[in-house]
């Protein structure tokens, strides 16, 4: 005989409000997709200009450790959920003393330390780049004699668009008590160097009853460690790969019990005799750039899709809507050309009503999708 | 010689403030549209619970009548439009008396009035049914021996969804003292019969530059005289009866100096030989309820067109995507089916956050785009 089934939360109606923690872009298309199921939104973030406050019914304008507002913004709300990772964890602990938190803190806690996230990947039969905590020179001096160069010296916390981290070269001196210094002596993760052909992403969802379900993995390019370009299909991945790539974001997910969007970063390494393998670069417990082609792209966007695991629902269908689809950041002021891409019948502009085009800052991106059947999906 | 260009508004930029009077399904889709590019909506409604309200980043709770907000709202922004023609001529004049007002005020008080519509219509050489002014119960009976019965005595302001409107059968005994005393006694329009084959809209968009494009005619079905179904492209539609129907709409538009997305409802009259004509029964000033099939089922949705030629910017492509779209509403308690729609996978939810689903009450719609090449538009 089995136990009883264990309680589940009831899942969430059309009215109910979800609590969105973050005011970027990420969060105002959760914000939007969410408004267009019927749902309210309501946006926590510190700066009064976010942009997600312009699509949310409430907003909460505090500190991410500001205690009281937070237990006060659960309250408010019947579900949390997170646009990025870098959110303290006695924060989350207290969302979640509240309502449902999606993804879990434990998803969280494993996927915003660098060192965690490849630990628990690696534990799971799954390659990464070698690695090694570093958290002093002298481990870092220890880490290149066994990793070698090249390699990355990565703060284990807080990284994001390249920020945080630093090449280390095989033909530069090597000064390890000059690198941690460079990165303030936080604890960090050295990854020795993967001989990759090509960066790609899984986008996935998964619900607390286990189903699962992946977009078409995507090629994505990357310009000064920001993404540039997300093409889907990924040029050259032979349909094996790409069923292999979506079994290793399954195995992420379920071994997390995921609930919510997540994107697995993987390089793909090509082997002797062709074959290509993958290689786990990072997962983001979040929404993802490389999702936002699936907005034009695909039955349901990312964001849809975010929206439906987080509140118990079925998700929605992954299938890709026509033949191939590009998706370009526009990146500081590259979204000054707005007015050239709307001219252009064929593409989707989206802008995130940021104020300041600061170099580097993620404005807005255009999506285009070549018509045509779209393929079966390998997932 | 030609003299100088007449001066034109500038177009709007990205970050600038759209303002909507009106706050229902059609003003949050329109706000919708406008956060996708970067600009702001502030939403005007009277009503507190506006479902546009919660996807604005501003909002004004005020009568539609009370001067001092209009003026107020309209400072505060850069472009004002609305989502409903019943709004009265001094607030169209306040509003356009300190920005841009896009339909204008001549688009607004030619289309509110049903007489005032039919007589522009039938004066740019295009069918309607034919119509007398009633005034009082002597017109009514006068009228009556002219165009003969079936038919609709309508009041000339302030219907929709069959409000305001009264069927006169050819069975029945005509008392034309309680025929008016039953509309109150306001202005009307008496209209014949149209013996239709189908109802179609063609909804189409304008630029103040003249640029028009207009999305393929779609078949429209009513239940209790609210859209119940509209299908897309209309079945047994000639390809040349869809052009005659675009170019009905763009004559119309043109005549108006029509800016923004407007609905040209007609019904298809089949004539000896089997060909149809388009005769036309009312023009919406404004995105519509039969253009929902856009979100989905065009390259550009009428909310997002609408956006575009209103901030002067050019507009979208407006080809179908897929081999037919077909829209449902979901009227009063029909809303109650959301989760068995969000488990089709092929269905695309829409609700729109209204608080009680009162019979006839507008709470939803759902979307189905059936997979393969969308044809070619005749317009």
């Amino acid at each position: 005989m089995t136990g009883p089934t264990p309680p589940r939360a009831a899942a969430i109606a059309p009215g109910a409000t979800i609590g969105i923690v973050g005011g970027g872009q990420l969060g105002r298309m959760i914000a939007i997709a969410a408004a267009q199921y019927g749902l309210r939104a309501h946006v926590y973030a510190p700066d009064p200009d976010s942009p997600a406050f312009e699509v949310s019914g409430a907003r909460t304008v505090a500190a991410y450790d500001d205690a009281e507002a937070l237990a006060a913004f659960a309250r408010a709300v019947d579900v949390v959920t997170y646009e990025f990772e870098n959110i303290p964890r006695r924060t989350a602990e207290i969302l979640a003393g509240h309502r449902p938190l999606h993804p879990s803190a434990h998803a969280l806690a494993t996927t915003q330390d660098r060192l965690a996230e490849k630990t628990f990947v690696a534990g799971l039969g799954i390659a990464t780049a070698p690695f090694r905590a570093v958290d002093d020179a002298a481990a870092l001096a220890g880490a290149v004699a066994e990793i070698g160069r090249p390699a990355v010296l990565k703060t284990r916390r807080f990284g994001y668009d390249g920020k945080g981290q630093r090449m280390l070269r095989p033909d530069e001196a090597l000064d390890p008590a000059a690198v941690m210094a460079s990165l303030r002596g936080q604890p960090c993760i050295l990854e020795g160097f993967v001989p990759f052909d090509r960066e790609i992403s899984v986008v996935a969802a998964r619900t607390a009853d286990g189903a699962f379900s992946a977009y078409d993995p995507c090629a994505n390019e990357h310009r000064h460690h920001i993404l540039a370009r997300t093409v889907v299909p990924a040029p050259g991945m032979a349909p094996e790969t790409a069923a292999e790539a979506v079994a290793v974001a399954r195995t992420i997910a379920d071994a997390l019990g995921y609930v919510g969007v997540l994107a697995v970063e993987m390089f793909l390494v090509r082997e002797a005799g062709g074959r290509s393998r993958v290689v786990v670069n990072e997962i983001a417990p979040r929404v993802h750039n490389s999702g936002h082609w699936t907005i034009e792209g695909a039955l349901t966007s990312q964001f849809a899709q975010h929206v439906r695991a987080i509140c118990g629902w079925p998700l929605g269908g992954t299938a890709r809507l026509g033949a191939g689809v590009e998706m370009l950041n526009l990146v500081g002021d590259e979204a000054e050309s707005w007015a050239a891409l709307l001219a252009e019948p064929d593409s989707h502009l989206h802008l995130y009503g940021k104020g300041e085009a600061r170099p580097g800052r993620k404005m807005g991106h255009v999506t285009r999708v070549k018509p045509g059947p779209g393929e079966t999906r390998p997932g």
